[in-house]
C-alpha cells in the first residue's frame, strides 16, 4: 500500500467507502470497552492475591523495631517498609516517607503544602501573584490536573528521546524565581516510554533555579516496570536524581515519589516519597497535623510478601510476562496495518504502561470520537497536555494492559481503522 | 481524711513528708510508661485478627456493584462500605464519602480544602484577613493543632454537662462572619465524655451563621463506644445532626466524621465523612484531583468481616468489656484516694476513651511534670486547649486504656500521690 498522501482524490473516496463499511461493520459488533487508563489487568492482580494470605493467623504483628504495627502512630512508615520503598529508587531509607496506597496522593499533598504553608520557611505559593510549572509533554494527565487545580500557570515543554528538552528546562528554572517545579516521569515516561538520559538527569541535578523553592516533582512511577527480561546492566537505567543532585550541591531540589500500585494492587499497594533528609523533616513537620499515621499492616504485609527489593524485581518479571504480549499485539498491528501509509508514528517501549501514538495533526480528536462512537473508549485526546490541549491535536495515548488479548485485537482493529478514516477525510477536506 | 484545705500548716507539712517518701519509693521502682493517647490496649486490637483472614483463599475481590477492588478507581468507596460506615451514624449511603484510615486525615483536608478552594464557591478562607473556629474546651488536641497549623484563630466555649455552651455559639456564629467553624466531639467528647443533649444539637441544627461556609466539624468519633452493655434504648444517645440540619434548613451545614480505628485497627482502619449531598458532590470534585481512590480492599474486608451496623455494634461489646475494668480500676482508684479531700473532680465517662481530671487551679502542669519525672508520661497538661493554654491549668487527660491492668495501678496510684503532693506544696506555697 502507498502512503496516504500520494493517493488521488478517486483512490482516497474510494477508499474512504471501504473504510467506512469497515467501521460500520465494526460497530455493529457493539464493542463496550474502556481503555482510557493506565490499569493493570485482572491477570496481573490475581498474581498478587497470595499476598492477601501472608499475615494470615499471625498472632503478633510487629515491625521489625517491635512496633505494634495495628496501633496508631509512625507519621512515615515502618522501617522495613522505608528499606523496600527505598530500594525502588536507590534511596536511603533515612530519604523515605512511606504512606498509604497513592503517589498521586502524596504528589498532590506535596504541592498544597507548598501552596499553604511554603516549603522551607518560603512563602507559600497561594500567596504568591504567579506560581508556575514546567509540564513536558506529552505528559501524565493527573499531574496536570494537580497544578491546574491549584491555580498554577502549566508552561508546555517538548520532550525529546532523552527527556524534557533541557535547554528550554534551564532558561525556565535558571531565571524565572515564578517557576517553582517541573512535572517529571523520567523511567519510561507516561505517555511517550522515554528514558531519561543520563546527560538530562545531570542537567536536572545542576540546575540552578531563580525560585530556592524550586522542586523538581520526580515522579518516578516505572522504575522497575520493564517489558522485557534482560539482565540488569542491559535494562534501561536512570542515575539516581537524589544522588545527582547531592553532588551538584542541590539536595533539597527534588521530590521522588513510587509505588506498588502497578507491583501489587492499584487500589491497596504502598506509596512512597524519598527526598533529602531536609525536606523529609520539613514535610514530616507538616504531616504530623494531618495523619497520625499510614496502614501500617498493608505496609507490613507488603514486606512480608516481598522479603526485600530483589524479590520485588524478579516478581515484576511475571508483570511483565503477562503485559508484553499485549505490547507486541498492538505494536504489531499498528506496524502491519499502518506502517506503510505514513499517516503516523508511535513509541515502540520497552516498559512502562503506556504506547504514544501521533496521528496527523488535527486528527486525534476526531480519532477519539470516532472509537468511542463505535464502543472503545480511549484516553480523551489532548489528555497528555496541560489544559486538555494539545496544540497539534496529534496525540493519543493508548493504555494496552487492562484489556483481554482478544478485546485488545478488537479494539487495535477499531483504532486502525478510525485513524484511516479519520486521515482520509482530512486529506479530502484539505484537497 | 478531712479536706485538704481544712489541714493546718503542721499537717500540711507533715503530709508533704510522707507523700514525698511515697513518692520517692514509686519514682525507685523505675516506671516506663506512656499513656499520653487514647490507644487501644495488645488485647483490644487482639480482638480483630480473625479480619486479617476474611479474605483468605479469595480468587475474586468484586464489590457488590462487581467493581474490581484491588484496582484503580472509585473515589468515594465501594457501596457496601458506604452502608457499613452509614449505618455507624444514621447517614444515607449517598451522604458518605469512605476514605483510607485516618478520619483526622479527613478533617484536615477538608479544612485544607475550605483554605485552597473555599466550600461550594465561596472565597477561600487563605485569602481572608481572618478565620476562626471556635473550640469547646477541654477538646481533642488534633482538632486544635490542625486550626493552629492553618494559622485559624481558636476561640474557646466552655462545655457543659450539655454539650458546649450554645449561648457563646450562637452569639459567635450568629454574628461573626470569620467564624467558620466548631469542632464537635458530640458523644462521649474527648476528654470529658459528655453527650450533647437533644436540646443542644437542636441548637446546633438552627444556627443562622452569618457565614454562608460556615461548617459544624461533628466528629463523631466514639458513636458506638460505650462502656457498659445496655439495652439500646437506654444507652446514651445523639440526635441525628444531619437530620436535624436538613428539618432545620440547614443540611449543609454539617460536616460529620466517623472511623473503626478504636472498632478494629487503629493503624489500618476505615474512616469517613457524611454530609449532605451537595457537600458530598463539592467535596469529591475536589477530592478527585488528590487521589485516584481509597484502599477498597480494606474497605472491603470490614464489611466482610461485620457483614453489617448490628455485627459492628455487637462486637463492640467486646471492646467494652476490655475496657470497662480499667476505667473503674481508675475510677475507684481516684474515690478512694481523692474523694474526701476535695482537691479534684473528674468525669465518670459510661463510653469513649478518656476521663478528664480536674485539680486544683494552677497544679495540671506540675502534676503531670512530676508524674513524667518518675516514668509515666500523661497527655501534657494544657493540651485539650487551644494552644495548649489551660487557662486554669487544672484539666489532665487520663486515658486508661493502652495500659495492662497491672500497669494501670501502679500509674494510677503514682498519679494520685502527684496530685496530692503537688496540691500540698501548693497550699503551703499559698499561706
Amino acid at each position: 500500500m502507498k502512503p496516504y498522501r500520494e493517493l488521488s482524490k478517486e483512490e482516497l473516496l474510494a477508499l474512504q467507502e471501504e473504510l467506512q463499511a469497515e467501521y460500520d461493520a465494526e460497530k455493529a459488533k457493539g464493542l463496550k470497552l474502556d481503555i482510557s487508563r493506565g490499569k493493570p489487568g485482572k491477570e496481573q492482580l490475581d498474581l498478587s492475591m497470595p499476598m492477601m494470605d501472608v499475615l494470615n493467623g499471625e498472632t503478633v504483628l510487629n515491625a521489625e523495631n517491635g512496633t505494634d504495627v495495628r496501633n496508631y502512630g509512625v507519621l512515615d512508615g515502618i522501617p522495613e517498609a522505608k528499606e523496600l520503598m527505598a530500594g525502588m529508587v536507590g534511596a536511603k531509607p533515612s530519604q523515605m516517607i512511606v504512606l498509604g496506597n497513592s503517589s498521586l496522593n502524596i504528589m498532590y499533598d506535596c504541592v498544597a503544602r507548598a501552596e499553604l504553608f511554603g516549603i522551607m520557611g518560603s512563602t507559600p505559593w497561594s500567596q504568591l501573584d504567579k506560581v508556575k510549572f514546567l509540564c513536558p509533554v506529552p505528559g501524565y494527565d493527573r499531574h496536570f490536573g494537580v497544578t491546574e487545580q491549584f491555580g498554577i500557570e502549566m508552561i508546555n515543554v517538548p520532550m525529546t528521546e532523552d527527556g524534557p528538552d533541557m535547554d528550554v528546562v534551564e532558561d525556565y528554572v535558571n531565571n524565572d524565581p515564578s517557576v517553582k517545579g517541573i512535572w517529571c516521569v523520567p523511567m519510561f515516561s507516561n505517555p511517550g516510554g522515554v528514558v531519561y538520559s543520563d546527560e538530562t538527569v545531570k542537567r536536572f541535578a545542576n540546575l540552578k533555579p531563580a525560585a530556592k523553592d524550586f522542586r523538581i516533582f520526580w515522579d518516578n512511577a516505572y522504575g522497575i516496570h520493564y517489558l522485557y527480561d534482560r539482565p540488569e546492566s542491559e535494562q534501561p537505567h536512570i542515575l539516581n536524581i537524589l544522588e545527582e543532585c547531592e553532588k551538584a550541591g542541590n539536595p533539597d531540589m527534588v521530590y521522588e515519589f513510587c509505588s506498588t500500585s502497578k507491583i501489587t494492587f492499584p487500589g491497596a499497594g504502598v506509596a512512597a516519597m524519598a527526598s533529602s533528609e531536609a525536606n523529609v523533616a520539613d514535610t514530616k513537620a507538616k504531616l504530623q497535623w494531618q495523619t497520625i499515621g499510614p496502614d501500617k499492616i498493608n505496609q507490613l504485609r507488603h514486606v512480608r510478601y516481598f522479603k526485600d527489593i530483589n524479590g520485588m524485581k524478579e516478581y515484576m518479571k511475571k508483570h511483565a510476562e503477562i503485559i508484553r504480549p499485549k505490547f507486541e499485539a498492538v505494536l504489531e498491528t499498528l506496524e502491519k496495518k499502518l506502517g506503510e501509509l505514513e499517516i503516523a508514528s508511535w513509541s515502540k517501549p520497552v516498559g512502562g504502561y503506556f504506547i504514544s501514538f501521533n496521528a496527523q495533526k488535527g486528527c486525534a480528536k476526531a480519532i477519539v470520537a470516532k472509537c468511542k462512537e463505535a464502543g472503545l473508549v480511549l484516553t480523551g485526546a489532548g489528555a497528555a497536555y496541560p489544559y486538555g490541549n494539545d496544540p497539534e491535536d496529534s496525540n493519543i495515548r493508548i493504555a494496552p494492559t487492562l484489556p483481554s488479548t482478544e478485546e485488545l485485537s478488537i479494539a487495535t482493529a477499531l483504532f486502525v481503522t478510525c485513524t484511516k478514516l479519520v486521515t482520509v477525510e482530512k486529506l479530502l477536506a484539505e484537497m
